[in-house]
């Protein structure tokens, strides 16, 4: 395959938050990791009342994808010590905060929508995270329940909650 | 839950693509709806090489989510035809390209890695895409197979493929 030069940039990507996610999280020590962690808190995507026609059709889906900003997260590291392991991963192995564009992407649950409050549970992003996108859930498209997991096979999220390792103005642990 | 003003830019959100996807759509018509639409179709990853070390420990998974920008996408809309559906959808209710942030996720096959280069399959992005994220799928995270897909959960993509009706010099459906 024709192999190009590197874009120096992204071309027309005019990335601008649609909104806001509040949660009962105000920094990253307690917060837990992936939603599925975070099961039973609760939050409020609050969307831009100017987009609230593109959330037409939404209600009907149990789960949502939530793309955001890890907008407290300190410079990139292209090596982490992930919160769920002891040993150094490559950043792009890992759901670490700290990567080269700071792009988070979630499955939350969806309780109900009243007008451009979207009410969710299994959130696990700190209060006031910019919201990005909205994507439905499609287990067709995004179920994969056998695909194996490498390192993170054997660990399990559920009893894992983050410290303050990526947030800004706190020393790294590298 | 306490509601704060818009953010009017995403702060510090310094979005750069960290590679390219190569894949054999040259363009949108004809090209698969979804990962497990284009199973079969095989692609290639290329990250800049200053980041391979971030790639570590990734061979050992099945599958990748890419995080990637719609670059041929049109401007954004809020009420989209979908491929899947001959019904307008709220935008955020669809995972059309013209959305107001031209960010895509798909999740595609590992087969494998040589330096800087990932070989995938089950693509269904179109050829030079630019590349913003890698990240693991992880089932624990990731895989949710009895969530409702709303007006989604009658559709099969498998059989789709798209059209030019979403691509930038294009007339729009709408």
């Amino acid at each position: 395959m024709h192999k190009r030069e590197w874009p120096t940039r992204v071309e027309n990507l005019a990335i601008a938050p649609i909104g806001v996610i509040h949660t009962p999280f105000k920094s990253a020590e307690g917060t837990p990791i992936q939603g599925v962690a975070g099961k039973g808190a609760e939050g409020v995507v609050e969307v831009t009342p100017n987009l609230i026609e593109g959330l037409r059709d939404l209600e009907d889906f149990d789960r949502l994808w939530l793309i955001y900003q890890f907008d407290r997260a300190s410079k990139a590291q292209l090596v982490v010590r992930p919160y769920l392991d002891t040993t150094e991963r490559g950043v792009f192995a890992t759901r670490s905060p700290v990567r080269p564009n700071h792009i988070g992407i979630s499955v939350v649950r969806l309780l109900h929508i009243e007008q451009n409050c979207l009410y969710i549970a299994d959130v696990d992003m700190l209060d006031g995270t910019p919201l990005l996108d909205i994507k439905p859930y499609v287990p067709a498209f995004d179920s994969f329940e056998q695909s194996h997991a490498g390192w993170l096979k054997a660990k399990s999220a559920s009893d894992v909650v983050a410290d303050n390792r990526f947030e800004s103005g706190k020393a790294d642990t590298e």
